[in-house]
């Protein structure tokens, strides 16, 4: 099986001041491709660096993918020490120069050098920008040298990826991975059921890990034939769907939101949302789904008490009588949202984010959340323990997987 | 100065099944702490390859963070790696078993494991969790062992880190960063402005990153002396700003939602914000602000055209008219926003966020954007060439940067 590294070039990665997410992509389409992926390193623009982390990559995976250090400033070094450290001279690539609006006006040596590749290397063809990629191979090992920026990198290690696979088709063993998303069940108990339950063996791994309150099982194989690999893993999902029933909510990309979008069509039914404490991420969260517009015809963000009462129609005295954050108001909110909308279901969610406005009787993280449909209400009490960040996004999770079950187990008009 | 790496251990991060957000938090507390960063690596929970990793790093480093593996399960490898490999046994810590109630109940094997050390290292409590850290010493190079789980990992980083300066307070070379935000402004013309101002010289360092819209600009500077390095940085704000004027919002931990909470309180306005494209995004944005309830009472996420008549009285006919997707409804929606939520300014945002929705004369991207106050209103026509998702957040960038501008330029009731 191939083994790889991932190396991501930039200082501003080393000190920590953006968040690099290029190398999870790659991680993720290497492994899907069946690429053992044993190391990412991540260093500084420094040429004295970079070579060194070259150095100790080509000797300890055969196949090298390096992302940034292409463009056109002095402190992008990648072109320069990949041809020195392999002594392959910087060539012209023979890549257009005007083929592409965004380098049409001057012909500079920031723009030579964005096009040069070391002599031997295969290009790989930048659809979105102006840097040219490439890939060497040094003994063993294929060396790709890829952009920083994310949308040119995706698409550049795809075309690599095509040429990887045309090339390995016959190659060994295949690792194969399935994600079963669960809601509503703490990490030890499902863990605690998958022992039980006989999932584990010599031939699937299962590993879990927490966002959000979403606990992810991750299950490995591998295996010669990838079809006995994916009957493994077929095997895996029965087993743990029968175990953990219900708080399995979706595999692979599947969202909470994506489920909630896919049981909205599937059953015809539109949402309608309020929200207080999660002040917008409800709606946001649904509106990153493609098509969503169908089932969801609006939200409401009523942060203030006279929003609560002018567009969700809660009673004042509901308000007075049992505070902004309380089961009276939420299941309040979740009718009007329902009412003012005409939708199937209105949901409705009050509480105290944090870190200010706690209580002893209402403590910070305390949220109700209200589901409402034809015949039907139901209002849910949650304690969170997270920053106002975290309650937001705990509590929106909880909401929709409210709504997955409601839809699931009630008729909607 | 003293040389660091760090490295981030579980096969779910080679794998890309995460999003490994501790390097980036220790690489930034150790830069901010005078600590040159050179590498991070990411490596599987693997014997073999745990110990090429420590080994390689002890040879070229003289801090080595460690962070993952410290856990009661058998892929947890860290502590033995290192007893191992620096030749130090594992002996218990002497930390108490029974003072935290996640580990009250029984005392397995797994709890032993996670309270073992090696013989000579430094006890590094965790206070938020049950595995014991620690730190040992070899030849020049420290090696700090903690936690995967973040906040367990922060805390106890952060009780190390206060060791490391009580024993450091002499040493030499400080770097201080200062980081300044801009919006508006394309990344190339920042650049060109900034190599005519003559900011950039020997002692200040510039680097420049993108994100939906807003451009950033690194500077870096070192020096023995933390007051001169600070001093070069202003110096190097006040250039900065007289050559970018309004385009910059903030600096360093200032977000655009952050910089419009400032200026909501300093000028004692109300937002309230209409969203059909970004759906939402705005107000999840804003909400994310403590104390934001005193100036933002409400959004709308007028999803449907419906909405948009019934909640914020766009008329029907301007919509058959003109489109949904136009500056009129754009306008209409901000006005509706303003005079339902009795506000100060109202926002209106109309658009395609794609991928479908999109014509020839209304493409993917085209997004309208209105503000209004008591005698102004805008109206701004945006064509952004991204995906769904980075569509809403240049959008809702943008809104949030119409917001700051309209402020300081204009007065508000």
């Amino acid at each position: 099986m191939t083994t790889a590294e991932i190396i991501a070039i930039g200082t501003e990665i080393a000190l920590g001041q953006i968040a690099e997410t290029n190398t999870r992509y790659i991680a993720e389409m290497l492994t899907k491709n069946g690429i053992h992926v044993l190391f990412a390193t991540a260093v500084r623009d420094d040429a004295e660096l970079l070579r060194s982390a070259l150095n100790i990559a080509k000797d300890r995976v055969r196949l090298i993918i390096t992302t940034g250090g292409l463009g056109p400033t002095e402190n992008d070094l990648t072109r320069e020490i990949v041809s020195d450290l392999f002594n392959m001279p910087l060539i012209p690539s023979g890549e257009s120069y005007t083929n592409k609006p965004q380098c049409a006006d001057t012909l500079h040596e920031g723009t030579k050098k964005i096009k040069s590749i070391p002599s031997g290397a295969l290009i790989i063809p930048n659809d979105h920008g102006t840097a040219t990629g490439f890939a060497i191979n040094y003994n063993e090992t294929d060396i790709v040298c890829l952009p920083g920026v994310p949308g040119e990198m995706r698409q550049m290690l795809n075309s690599y990826l095509k040429i990887y696979k045309a090339r390995h088709l016959t190659d060994d063993t295949c690792i194969a991975t399935r994600q079963f998303h669960t809601f509503g069940m703490p990490e030890f108990e499902i863990n605690k059921l998958i022992g039980e339950s006989g999932v584990i063996n010599n031939s699937i791994k299962i590993m879990t890990l927490v966002h959000d309150g979403i606990v992810t099982i991750n299950a490995f194989t591998t295996s010669l034939v990838k079809e006995d690999a994916l009957q493994k893993l077929d095997a895996a999902e029965a087993a743990l769907r029968k175990t953990l029933g219900q708080a399995v909510f979706g595999t692979d990309d599947t969202s909470l939101e994506y489920a909630v979008y896919e049981l909205l069509k599937q059953k015809n039914a539109t949402l309608a949302v309020a929200e207080s404490c999660t002040g917008g991420l409800v709606s946001d969260k649904l509106t990153n789904i493609p098509g969503i517009s169908d089932y969801f015809p609006e939200g409401i963000v009523a942060y203030s008490n006279k929003a609560k009462i002018t567009i969700l129609h809660v009673p004042e005295l509901c308000i007075a009588t049992h505070g902004a954050v309380s089961p009276q108001v939420a299941e309040a909110m979740a009718k009007g949202a329902r009412k003012v909308s005409e939708a199937s279901i209105g949901i409705g969610i009050t509480g105290i984010a944090g870190p200010g406005g706690g209580t002893d009787k209402k403590p910070v993280g305390l949220v109700y959340i209200a589901i409402t449909g034809d015949n039907f209400t139901e209002v849910k009490k949650c304690q969170f323990h997270g920053t106002r960040i975290s309650n937001k996004h705990f509590s929106a999770n909880t909401a929709l997987y409210m709504t997955l079950r409601f839809l699931q187990n009630h008729k909607v008009d």
